[in-house]
């Protein structure tokens, strides 16, 4: 089996720097895969409320555990919170029902997952509920300020509930303003990162504050394509760059893992996923090989700073990235 | 003389939408510049201590009162708190000393001048103190948050010592957090703005929260060439551009009037300076044309997404807009 290596994050705890990202698995095939996730080698598993499946992945992780494959303490379980449970007094219930539904009594590591508060849908409501108060059209705000929410988190942290707490798709000033205010840093910091969207300039502030990044999609506008967002229909799909491609050949590797290298080698943890048996092993297999100086440079050099998970691009009016 | 509309603030305050920016003005020029641009007909002053030419731009003011030019409630007098000030208890002493200099007793707009705090220097270790906490090289930050500082300027509103209170630099998601932990919205935002940085989405969410929008930079790369910020020179100067010089003979205007013409239009307020007293009346005189909407389609059709007053341009290691 693959040996992945940690990271160490600034709170002593040790994250896998690869795993299998739950964005668009779908539900009825969820638990399976992450059965056979964790029968492949998988330990760290990235899910969220947003995506829907939370209840079905922690039956593959039961499952695994039920048959002796794997021990609870040996899985790293990610979640994260959704805008609309920003109030500081809804963190608590709604990371209670997020472990509910994963079947487990911690996190690992739990992550705001969007650096907007919107107004508060109960789950028996809707869930998960989306970005539209009205579960269509319209976005209505909250109140509850990012500083607010990081507090609650601190607490979450300190009850024992997640282990590590992190951010996401947080921009350079909100991460000065998130350092400023808060009392216990985040460990992590999970962006959009592939060769169209490069950001030296995130990775060297989290560097310096010792915040390690975890980097979501890592095939660039693939995942995006199939969400039929056009923007990701202006630029070419990174499995078939030309680039991309030579330096594959010249170490006998995929076009994804050589995606994920570049990456690994960069220092960030990647969460690809995949619903085929080979791709699954090649991904994780990325810590293995090295590329050279220049291929990374040259792979570095393909940025656009083209964003594609922007609210904006999937019609949504709120300008978080602008 | 030229009259100047007034735009009404969502505090109830009102102000010119032309104005004359005090950026880069030297100081053994300044009163003279400040005393004969209220002459020509200017009412508001955008200044800052960063600028580090208040005490100047008080003597032009205070020469333009005593002869009767001018009543102080007839100028719009704008300032900044800069980035060493954040600590919420030093707000109210800094904009105490900044009115000392200036010589009067209330600001009309106080503003966030970036939205980053770095460490307290005391102005009489260095004033303006800059960005370095040893005033050359090293950044250090402070643990003053964003929402402490934003309460700080809530409560100087209150004593009286700014009419009205605002932001500068604020990004999409900096300014949804604002309005989350607001008490009292600011009255406005200053951006940089001009045909290379059309900011739609920014300019759209400030409507919807009727936060009036002024924007600096309004001649593009010009003020930076002089700057010797090499990214300025990558693009054409807007005074020379093919599209701003065919607009400017339609209407038989300069081309640094189309630049504010296209800005005001916009609904946006302008802060020019000019050291040429042809330029200086021209620049206000940015309200009594209109383009078309082909004109400002075709103008706002120039946007690059291009920044140049981000700290990183400037060798300031502080990736506060990335």
């Amino acid at each position: 089996m693959v040996n992945v290596p940690s990271i160490e994050l600034n709170d002593g705890n040790k994250m896998p720097q690869v795993g299998f990202g739950l964005w668009k698995v779908e539900n009825d095939k969820a638990a399976d895969i992450v059965y056979n996730a964790i029968k492949t080698g998988y330990r760290l598993f990235d899910g969220a409320c947003d995506y829907g499946n939370e209840v079905e992945a922690g039956q593959g992780v039961a499952r695994a555990i039920k048959e002796g494959i794997v021990k609870r303490e040996e899985l790293f379980i990610v979640s994260k919170l959704w805008n609309t449970f920003h109030e500081p007094e809804q963190v608590e219930p709604i990371v209670k029902k997020q472990l509910a539904d994963w079947g487990i009594d911690y996190f690992d590591l739990y992550v705001i997952h969007f650096p907007v508060a919107i107004k508060y849908v109960a789950p028996e409501v809707r869930y998960p509920p989306g970005w539209f108060v009205d579960g269509d059209s319209k976005v209505e705000y909250s109140k509850a300020s990012l500083q607010s929410t990081w507090h609650a988190f601190e607490d979450i942290q300190k009850k024992g509930l997640a282990k590590s707490i992190g951010v996401s798709n947080y921009s350079g000033a909100l991460l000065l303003d998130l350092f400023a205010y808060a009392n216990t840093k985040p460990a992590t910091l999970q962006i959009e990162h592939h060769p169209y969207l490069v950001q030296p300039k995130i990775l060297e502030l989290a560097k310096s504050e010792n915040v390690a990044v975890t980097g979501y999609s890592s095939f660039g506008p693939q995942s995006f394509i199939d969400g039929d967002m056009s923007l990701a229909e202006t630029v070419p799909l990174l499995f078939d760059h030309p680039v991309i491609k030579k330096v594959a050949d010249a170490h006998s590797k995929t076009t994804a893992q050589v995606l994920l290298r570049w990456a690994t080698q960069r220092g960030l943890a990647v969460i690809p996923k995949s619903s085929s048996q080979g791709r699954l092993e090649q991904n994780l297999d990325v810590t293995s090989f090295d590329l050279t100086e220049e291929e990374i440079a040259e792979i570095s050099g393909l940025d656009k700073n083209l964003r594609f998970n922007a609210p904006l691009n999937w019609g949504i009016p709120i300008p978080l990235f602008s």
